[in-house]
């Protein structure tokens, strides 16, 4: 575990599967878009990225979604809401995705042996995929450079899966795992008093707390093949 | 913010203030003592040690205290009970102190600029002390070599009170705030919860807990000198 995204600077990763973890909201948003369906998740870093990237694939007819300030992009097709990519939505379709810290993140640690996609609604699956590996890194992503309640305490969730099926833990794994265990029974209060959270309560759009904090929602694991997000 | 004692070893301490912290229960023991007005608490690694040291010292009439598996060491004049630590017991004395992880992790760091004990009982004088100190590194202890939920909540709450008279964290820090976040109104959780309080409960030490859960209780800061612990 690091504490943060920033933390993946500099590291040779080719030897790890990373598991990333946006929390609030990329991560439970890919999730929900693969569990719906959709070809593939393409995460980008910028705006201008997105469009290019619609223009080289424009056969594919892919759709653009994200969020600037938490907030669907103007002339983008979706925001950022996970509850947006219904089946209906995105069955069949590749997603251009660009998001704050998410996106970026999921880009930064694309040398890995393999870069996994995490969150609540998809965790018990994620952490079936890896508990045979041998070297899992888990990254939470943060926000504004720095860490967050919401991807660490999902973090330290993971770890405490992983230790149940045999896994040893880092003391940074462990500490993570203590954010976790004051919030154990009551994940949404986690989702409510983190930085993101508070962001998206500003925003309006808080009934995406109770949803990114539903367990084991979804039996999908998103990884990154060929720069694109697929189950 | 590192996340135990033992990534102490190899550490370059000179330029830092150092806050050791074993929360249950040698730091407690400690600000005890001190507040009782002992002379000094000399931490020392080992019982051979501290017999040792009690001959050195022989015309100082120094007190044997400390524990192995939590209880009293035989022919010890202390165990390691903040609550033996009375004025009538120790007021003016030296006391020789060797316990299983917190007096090993106050010598690790006799290399730093500052070292300073700190629990729950002195947070407040500990942060009023270190306040405009340029580097200070915080070691909550932890317990067989890992970290454990006492020492690093309390890590935690020293973190959110530097935070509130102008420090900066690192990620690291940030991380252990979050630890303490989830037992902000309910520390006394976090020490039954540990590893640390679960032994302490099985050795029939438990009222032990409540008593090093009371923030602010002891107004002192101890400071190694001279290997030895002063106000």
């Amino acid at each position: 575990v690091v504490p943060h995204a920033a933390s993946l600077q500099g590291m040779e990763l080719s030897r790890w599967t990373v598991i990333v973890i946006d929390a609030i909201r990329a991560s439970s948003t890919i999730a929900q878009a693969i569990a719906s369906g959709c070809r593939r998740v393409i995460p980008v870093a910028t705006i201008r990225e997105a469009h290019a990237t619609r223009r080289a694939l424009a056969a594919d007819r892919p759709l653009l979604g994200g969020e600037r300030r938490g907030l669907r992009i103007e002339g983008f097709d979706l925001g950022n809401s996970p509850r947006e990519y219904t089946p209906e939505a995105v069955a069949g379709r590749s997603i251009i995705l660009t998001t704050t810290n998410g996106t970026k993140a999921i880009r930064a640690a694309a040398g890995a042996r393999a870069v996994l996609s995490g969150a609540f609604v998809n965790l018990p699956a994620v952490v079936a995929q890896v508990r045979r590996r041998a070297r899992v890194l888990i990254v939470p992503v943060g926000r504004s450079n720095a860490p967050v309640l919401d991807d660490v305490v999902c973090t330290g969730m993971f770890v405490e899966r992983l230790l149940e099926v045999g896994a040893t833990a880092t003391p940074e794994a462990e500490v993570a795992r203590m954010a976790y265990a004051g919030y154990r029974d009551r994940l949404v209060d986690a989702l409510r008093e983190s930085a993101s959270g508070q962001a998206l309560l500003k925003a309006g759009l808080g009934d995406d707390l109770p949803y990114c904090a539903q367990v084991g929602l979804l039996n999908v694991v998103p990884r990154l093949e060929n720069g694109g997000l697929v189950p």
